[in-house]
């Protein structure tokens, strides 16, 4: 365990989301899955900077209407509520040993070239919650657009312990 | 097993196609392979909508000049042509646990924001084929563009039976 | 082992850079991990064909500024860069058993329809660095943009050997 990962990620901007009530998926589709566990490999459907009642932080376009700040706080909440998807999982982000795979998509203009610093958002949630453990191996992909006028989608993969 | 998974994916709406005759892949690469296996997962390669003779199903872009419903054709055809690769794996698609992850990538223009219902075609298929274990986490990403007109593309991971 | 894969790689157009001196991850972020491995699989951070220095090999738009044929280069260049973060990771090319899932992000105008012409970059890499083993699963999407102006981004998985 993590001591504290609970704790820490409690602690910020946003509440983690309770995904079990109302059940995660509903306005994205009637059969999503919101996670596939096999062995200790956490796969995780991908993720909006959406509140539960379908409030969209920042939507639009970065280098159009909208700023890499922003960006960056989509990709923070968009990986807060990630987080809420793996406690649905395995009941508490202590049972992850270390995230896997960040792949960010970013809703920018063809003439956007900061994706990487609106994808920090995601690797600095990580490292706010898991510490050191939290370092990701990360790819932003800049795309033409995303569901319901969001700028930002989060697909994590993250490791189990042993026993989790 | 899921009796009838096989039987189930033979009346969907197009064939799923035989890729060991004429052997997948010819007219994206030299060197692709169609799926990887490692353990009970099984990672697929990137499935458009096309025949095998390469007639492209609703080719072109969301929000211009197709429709909602021609997109959600499209990733279903997409997706019954990705049943044919789990069959070129492993013989039948009653070897299928359940399936791990979808991403789905839809051909948009800037101002389309629709893409997680040209999603559910992936999901629908999933489930007239899968059943209740059909249920997959899933990304909808909108692309600007794919390879030769498509408008839809699907990479897709399942996870294999113990002993499959 | 396969023989003579580290020095089938270089003898590569490029060289195979080593991403412990400087550190990797540098420019696009403070915590990246350069790779993630879990059991025999080694997911890989996304490349771009950067050289350490920052230079960026056929900035711009396939469609646009960039033909097919420069494309096609910078996804051999960032085929290389991975090559590298596999050798971070466990030493040696010839610990890798078989690639298993690249996904190469190609930036094109709306119009471009060639991205798998691009992406036969990354396949011809493999091929020619791990031969018949090389074949990888694959999808090549087009994507509006990318960090720092990269036309071409690659995500690849790899499976060890046992026992490496």
């Amino acid at each position: 365990m993590t001591p504290g990962s609970d704790a820490r990620a409690d602690r910020l901007e946003h509440p983690v989301p309770d995904y079990s009530d109302p059940p995660y998926g509903g306005r994205y589709g009637k059969r999503l899955k919101a996670f596939h566990r096999t062995g200790s490999l956490l796969v995780l459907s991908g993720m909006t900077p959406e509140d539960r009642d379908g409030t969209v932080l920042h939507p639009g376009r970065l280098g159009e209407n909208l700023t890499v700040e922003q960006g960056y706080a989509a990709a923070r909440k968009a990986t807060i509520n990630t987080l809420g998807l793996i406690r649905l999982a395995v009941g508490s982000l202590g049972q992850v040993l270390a995230p896997v795979q960040a792949l960010g998509f970013v809703v920018g203009t063809p003439g956007f070239d900061r994706h990487h610093e609106v994808g920090e958002g995601v690797s600095d949630v990580l490292a706010e919650v898991f510490g050191e453990a939290g370092a990701v191996t990360r790819a932003n992909l800049g795309v033409a657009g995303l569901a319901r006028g969001n700028c930002f989608e989060l697909v994590l993969t993250v490791e189990l312990r042993p026993g989790a």
